[in-house]
């Protein structure tokens, strides 16, 4: 089904008041997740409105929570999230982020005690859209075995970079450190197809193509659950999906003195974020710079295709492609998300305008 | 052969002496291609002296260039290395990447017109040995392939993350954002072995096992070259290692408007490199952080093994005992290595001590 964004969006902002958030954390929620939505991404989409009205019933989310800075220097930050709403605190710990950042040339915070805060990308985006590189990092729950290991210790733990490039576009790369996020199992499994050997291993930490399993075992802690990008062992580097893992564990949990990933989810959320944003200027005249870095990208996308490819692309080239057709034709919403929307709205009471 | 670190380093400083670096130029490129033999990683060891001997006398290193500062602010340096001596280079730049950071928080520097320094970790290293975090990146020649295309135009374009753990130990990332660095294939033709499928593409962009065939293609740009991490296509997160790849070509070449990977090598060596140093009082107190990650470290460490796993290892802790190891009982070195060293010493009129 399609739904045009600001419906969607609309609908999105009625369910998380609906469950005791005001105005502008609800705004900022429906926000990320339509964007993810109309990108494509619809793992994080409105399909985790569900999710997050759990989480605020369960109390992991404290909807009305205001996060605190506890720490900061003219270069750093240092927020403690309270518990409260996962995007609330990223785009104000961002904004705050980018505004040192307009003084110092670089800005980087880290935030503990958040919550689930959607694409990582967006709030990359918000420093390359003031002109500025935007790094946004974040752990999640555990779901990725270390190299050697069948317990799952590890977040899905993204890495979003992005880079302003000539006349307003950006250069985005988003991506979990596993090889594939959680959601790409779910998909599987309802689908009732396997996995590729080489996604996921089983409770005896061996490989396996059953989705079912590893999502039942991550879920009951029973062992096993996702490869690091690279893959089981060392042969075609899991070791160092598993290093990039590791790396923004302690960026994030590390730094923010929060919880690292096999610590979330008890009686809070606890997700720990980083946000950097670094003016190109401390590097030179950010024209050149930009027109340089295009210079990369055209080349990129001109480059030889292998046999049987249609075409190379940039990082968040088909994001921002599939964003433009939302905006045209409206918001791809695939039927079992519509009716899990729609069942979510008669529970707590709202109408669905779709 | 065993042969001992300071044997072994005596032996480089005079090849690069002979070829017309300085004391100081000639001690570091040793003490950077030890470090590496001292830890295992015999593909950046003093097997590269006969690759630098060569440069210097092709004109693509300038033995005694001097690398100048073409800008800075308080949190930033921009480095034009004028073809020197990549060691040379980067050890400066890192060493004032440091002491910037010891005054403001933060330091990044990039460089442009560099040569091969060797492996990014050493570098990475210098930063956390003054309890700050450390990166290292840099850009290499033309050797992987962006997703669906048959053109090698990235680097293998490693990422080195250190971070000063408790007892003056450090956690060291060292990673090449390709499935493997070219080392391993050069390995595997010489044993005249095959490639696991999903390391490298021919020159129709297909998978192949044959590591000859990419060597020469690579080496006649016949097309085809190493996958980025997470292999070939999307299936299992390739185009992530190509996301890394770009970043890295971003942060070094694109902010110090040097030359991308697949320019470098004309006639010059023209690389491009990133350091950075962080320091961790930005959020907080040092020695508590410090000791919250080493929470995670221990935890990773003590994880359930897969089956028929002995081990879980954290980052550079192989490579760490190695040293320890060759510290005592001297430096291995393949015969080989051996034999083209005293080929090397042979043509350049100095002798071998081992």
């Amino acid at each position: 089904m399609r739904v045009k964004a600001g419906v969607l969006k609309d609908f999105a902002v009625k369910v998380m008041k609906a469950v005791g958030c005001d105005e502008k954390r609800a705004d900022i929620v429906a926000e990320v997740l339509v964007e993810a939505d109309m990108r494509g991404i619809s793992s994080h989409g409105v399909a985790r409105l569900k999710r997050y009205v759990d989480h605020i019933r369960a109390g992991l989310i404290d909807p009305r929570a205001e996060p605190v800075v506890v720490f900061e220097t003219p270069v750093s930050i240092v927020v403690d999230g309270c518990n409260g709403v996962g995007q609330y605190i990223s785009n104000l710990s961002m904004r705050k982020t980018v505004e040192k950042a307009k003084n110092s040339g670089i800005c980087i915070t880290v935030v503990r005690n958040s919550n689930h805060y959607g694409i990582a990308g967006y709030y990359a985006e918000m420093a390359s859209k003031e002109g500025m590189i935007g790094i946004s990092l974040t752990n999640t729950a555990p779901l990725v075995v270390p190299t050697f290991s069948k317990e799952a210790l590890l977040g899905t733990n993204p890495i979003a970079f992005a880079f302003p490039m000539s006349k307003g576009r950006t250069l985005l790369v988003d991506m979990a450190t596993s090889v594939v996020p959680r959601g790409k199992l779910e998909v599987r499994a309802r689908l009732g197809k396997t996995i590729p050997e080489g996604w996921a291993v089983d409770e005896t930490g061996r490989v396996t193509r059953d989705p079912h399993r590893v999502l039942l075992n991550v879920r009951e802690k029973r062992g096993g659950g996702l490869l690091p990008l690279g893959g089981e062992g060392e042969t075609f580097g899991g070791h160092k999906g598993y290093g990039l893992g590791v790396i923004v564990e302690i960026l994030t949990a590390g730094l923010s003195l929060g919880s690292f990933s096999y610590e979330t989810y008890t009686n809070a959320g606890r997700i720990s974020h980083l946000f950097a944003a670094v003016d190109i200027s401390l590097f030179g005249d950010p024209k050149e710079i930009e027109e340089h870095v295009h210079e990369l990208v055209k080349r990129l996308k001109s480059a030889e295709k292998a046999e049987g490819a249609e075409r190379i692309y940039i990082h968040g080239e088909k994001e921002y492609e599939r964003r433009e057709e939302s905006l045209k034709v409206g918001v791809e919403i695939d039927e079992p998300t519509v009716e899990s929307l729609r069942k979510l709205a008669d529970e707590i009471g709202i109408e669905v305008p779709f």
